[in-house]
């Protein structure tokens, strides 16, 4: 693939020098954080893309754009039509058709309805890198008999991703219960004290329960990302014993 | 009783002025945060209450000191030798007797072993303002089957008071089972970003489940004497359907 | 009822599930927080509980809908025209009319005019929970004769809720005067280093009177529930002694 | 007096140079803040003082040295032996006999008798600034009616320093009922959220009543000599209208 | 004139209870905080004003309504067209014309043009409460030397008031070099770390040199108010000493 | 085992219950945090872990007492003498040897020499849940050489635990260059800014490196147990490709 | 060029004093900080630069406009028509051409595509202070080959700015690297913990290489101007050993 | 010199790899902060220095020990005998004698009497760095005349760094005035909301004059570090234009 710098695949002149050898060096390839980026420089990544792929690069999928609105999907998709638009979790994916799946099931589970499009994010990434994803929601522990309802399923899981704004105390409560490693997601569903999702994010930093990784508010990019790496050499959902 | 004002009955010349009108005013009589005075000065308003007590003051009891070390304990059972320390809870009540129990019952709840002194406090309160008292401890939500095992005592109480350090997501998970009102007592326990129990604070004002007011961290006097009030009017536990 | 879970009454699938078993297990019925939906989240919610009315389920209400604009109050009353939305309180009450009051009076009152809709928020709710309420505006600290005339009545409450911005303060004046327990309810109203109702917040827990139970900022519905759960054993405005 | 610089009257080489045209710039004369130096350290400062006024400076008092404990007050009185300490309020005053006093009443309130030691510094400062001063002691908002008592005292002053730790709402209520200024000064009595004198902090800038200047936590010199200036042009307490 | 409370003057029935007796109480009359009000709750406070006026009553003025946009103002214009509306300072003063200036001078110093609006806000309520005043802009201590140019007029002055953002270490400079009591104003002036005014603000709690009291940011409104207290009995300009 | 509660195994009254369940219910025996519970109660919970042991409970180990320093290390070995204590690490594991080892590596790296009892914590609680572990000391990214140097090592892991204090900058560094999942372990190393470990916490969230899970603040434990659940299924290190 | 004060050269009455003097005095012309100002205020200060010039000043140049939108830029050129302005890094220069560049190379390095703007100020500011510069864009450390890969460019630099927001940890990994000093910058670039660039200024400041000095979020400017100072006495580019 | 990792010089196993690189690819020679470091480890460092030199390492000093008791200090003593050690500063250099000085002066400027330590510490680094160095102490802005005499010194420095507490205000006012980069040292030096510097550190970055880069609260080191590297290519001191 040659050295990185100017000049080289994935050089974009005076904006950006894309990531090529991601996916051999981690595993996991490439996705672009589209919200603090112009439309024109989206587009101009996705462009990069589509003529490396013209050029025969077939190792480059699937690449996610993340935090995309409208507009800047529009600007993908213009490039790389193939690509995916899921407007609820503000995600592209190129190409549209995730990998065949194996490893361990990811599980996301959300406390509140309001959650949803972070955890849907996080879902789609675990999906995008390969493993069996299945999503949960609605169990916050103020009705605790729903969650307690769903604890089959969830021993099952994996991993299981659990995304709660407010007092983000769900993480905790199902860590407790199940054996598989919990990725903590605190969303910035909230008001008052908990605006922003930070009382979540401390909340789930401080949990008594062991077995509990948190990732960055409303990342749900970051979440599905590490699950999907978790539940990697774990058994496929049929085989879990 | 007279004017409030200088050479008024619980006037300590430049040190302070006892509240003697408490009782009738606000249904619960006075207490003296003791860690913030220095011995002499604790020993002095002890001295006070005594000497009022001998000029015939029938109705100042009970009168307690919060937040009191050894030291100061020694300082007022040197001038009130009728008074109880509890070290633990390093609260003194004068008299030593707790009033007559009359209202609901009022359950003390921690989610574990290192909340117990203030927890403690909390129920030595409200038991000297004149509930029937209980506490319940170690059933933090990390092992939510303890807590769960309890459930029919919680659901009797009048009022539950629930200190919680760490996450602080205990009073959640109650109050979201239980039709009382949740007293919500963070506690300084812990470490990290849990430190000083803000994390523990800041997650009960944000629990998702309504029926909970918040006090300070490790005031454990506040939550007991809100609880009291609460409980004032509810039935009796035995009378409780 | 049945067991919750996919299917169940109230199952609204991909989306939530409503908490049907909440009148009996907490004594008070469901309230859905619109804000943090969108709007056709809130009007696929009403159209839930308009399908389980029409049913037969006549255990269902009063529903509240709570931080609902404009917009969210249109797709409610879509659903449920027999809804009553008050602008002000951003709240929906469906059916319209509140139960009939029993238990003590719950007394709500606020410092300044901002602070209004938080506090009528929080009146219709314990309303609504079946509590005989009053509201008491504009007896801010700044000017305490104002507050001093209005003792009488504040004294006859069997839980006084008071909502504050900027300093928090008036809670505390509050409770220091009365017998009754009192829930602080921290408002957004304020600028500089009061802004968001953080200050008053801090102000609340603070409080150097006890007998105070803090919410969270602007968590008017959460201030009345508490309100009507302490009210509930109290005697009526008529015979309180 | 010479230019500032090394050498010159007041310079003690590698350490400090003395501020001695203070008086006449700023009409009130030099203060030492003893803690955050060493004992070895404020001991030069004060040998240094003594030299000059051996060399028949006359203008040079008074000089305070605050936040001095036991250790550096000693330090001083072996340079200075005519200078005064008084403990509680860690100062020390050279010359110890205050200048004759002119100017409006500075009268010190604090709310708590751990507030005592902050208010007594900074009613010295005013008093060895030339003002003549009053303190009043333990007329906190939980218990109104001590504070109310005393508002024929407080309408006299011409600044009232109002001290307090915990929500710091005194100077609000007492700003809303005279008309002289008030300089609110936060202490760092309290605990939980109200730990280190913050909250009271942010609650005095808060305050919904205008006319007040708020000083740092704990800092009762700089209370006092702000009082002091405020204090300067008003009329005798005698002459009060 | 009446005990406070319904029926009352100034009493607007459900919205506000007008603090008519402050100019008696405090020696200023009452101001109106617009931006945390309807428009109509405004409007309606003005038309009591209006109501009183046309009643006969005399003592009222001068009333400012502060922070107000120009939707407000021109409600307030309506109701009380003699009124003068300073739309850069965003306050209307009612009646137009300020009371005969008596006291000492209030300057109003400002960093940085930006500062402007809060320091405007700041000089014309000290003007509206009596006080002779002056404006003195953009001497930020970036420029040293613009600011030790204006000194001679800044030692004239009975108070002076400092509105700064970013650092806000101007009032520090200044009073170090003056004898009268400096009000520290801090504005929401900056980004970054500085963004909102609070690292001006702790700046300012913090200063090094005494004689500063700090208000809440932004509010010209209360250094204003304060600094006319503090020059109440101050000599006249002319014949300062 | 029969129902949790008063009575049952573990119980010991009015202090604690032990989680006897967690290791079927979790897969990882229960954690005791020494440092947060006093030395009486310390020796009471490891006393109830002899008498069960003694009673033929053979499937309760193995127990760690974590933060435990030597005298609450005492008071454990005093009961349960098989037991061992890593004095550097505080912590103490019941019985002496580690299960077996299974699944893949856990490696924990460390920034800075300060960070190696944090480290070491972790490291021991991976290796008694049952991995195979491996410590790396001293690769801060300060020195980016020695880190590379260490590059194949850390590829071989099934799970790289980084603790780091000051900046926290390692976990990212290293994230970017595995493909196993990273945990992130705060530790309270630094000063100023980063006094605490709250900036090393702040940092590892916002990591822009996906794959990276955080713990709470010198959580060794904590992140320990997360280490050896992710790699519970991964191929053991000689089987790795 | 005479006093400062009213009347002078650079005063625009009411508003603003240009400090004129900068260039000789601290080796930099003025620069307007736009975004605080109005429209009106920003083509005032234009309008007075254009006035100076036109009476013969020639020492003016050049000033930047920094944080101008394009609507704030229009009000610029209207008065300096010859004025450049560069719109993604909101900067006007006036005059257009740069001086002369002297002294060492200034490199601005970035880490990611939406730290463009600010890099881009930072840059630019250097340039007009007469310095050679150059852009190095997107070498996050997230995929550090590509950093490494530009070291050979980042060690001929005579000082390095760099931008980062996130986790803010590039400028430790570039000093720890070279033998200039880094100018770390931190940007608003980032959601979660790390909203408005906080996280990575206290990542900045805990840097654990020395060697950094940090500046205010997104002030490019400053970055700019200081690398600028730093670099005023290296060799030029083609002169470094 | 071999590669990097075990075995390596400057391997110390299980604790430490001396980062014996640095002096080349830095320009600068490593610092040991010896404070989070146990006696054993800090002697153990240097006992691996000493065996170095005996082994004819003869490029390795100045090495620095930073923040170092005076346990500590005696562990380094007893490895390196030559060493030196400045008790107030902290520091120990090894060996003793600094190099011959080049590049420009670097004056190292203090606020006030307590910021000595740091100061010093600031000043050693840059005179083992190889600088020419002063030191001017206590020209805090609260007696601006001291500042401005030494104007025409801190002038000719090549860099100036300037250590202040409490409101840190400093290095703006210094830095307004000299055409030298200024480096800003926030001290620890202050109480209430300036306790432990953050107030200064936020003041130092919010600055409005630009031409200052900050380091971390106290880091003298740091700050010394970075002063030599900017002054290395500026003219000696008696060069200075």
């Amino acid at each position: 693939m040659g050295e990185p710098g100017p000049g080289a695949d994935g050089w974009i002149d005076g904006l950006a020098e894309l990531d090529l050898d991601r996916a051999r060096r981690r595993g996991a390839p490439e996705a672009v954080l589209a919200d603090a980026k112009s439309v024109e420089q989206v587009g101009a990544i996705a462009a990069e893309y589509a003529r490396l792929h013209a050029d025969g690069r077939e190792d480059l999928g699937p690449v996610l754009f993340t935090r995309a609105d409208r507009q800047r999907a529009e600007a993908v998709l213009a490039a790389l039509p193939q690509a995916r638009y899921e407007a609820e979790a503000r995600i592209l994916a190129w190409p549209a058709e995730p990998p065949a799946s194996s490893g361990g099931e990811v599980i996301v589970a959300c406390a509140g309805t309001s959650d949803l499009p972070v955890a849907r994010e996080a879902e789609l990434t675990a999906r995008y890198l390969g493993r069996p994803t299945r999503l949960i929601a609605d169990i916050g522990i103020a009705g605790l008999h729903r969650l307690q309802a769903r604890l089959p399923e969830l021993r099952q899981a994996a991993c299981v991703v659990v995304a709660a704004g407010m007092d983000g105390a769900l993480p905790t409560v199902i860590a407790g219960q199940i054996s598989a490693p919990v990725v903590a997601l605190p969303t910035s569903v909230g008001y008052g004290v908990a605006a922003g999702g930070h009382t979540a994010a401390l909340t789930m930093l401080s949990a008594c329960a062991p077995g509990i990784g948190v990732v960055n508010i409303d990342n749900g990019y970051g979440a599905g990302h590490l699950a999907a790496q978790i539940a990697r050499w774990a058994p496929a959902p049929e085989d879990h014993s």
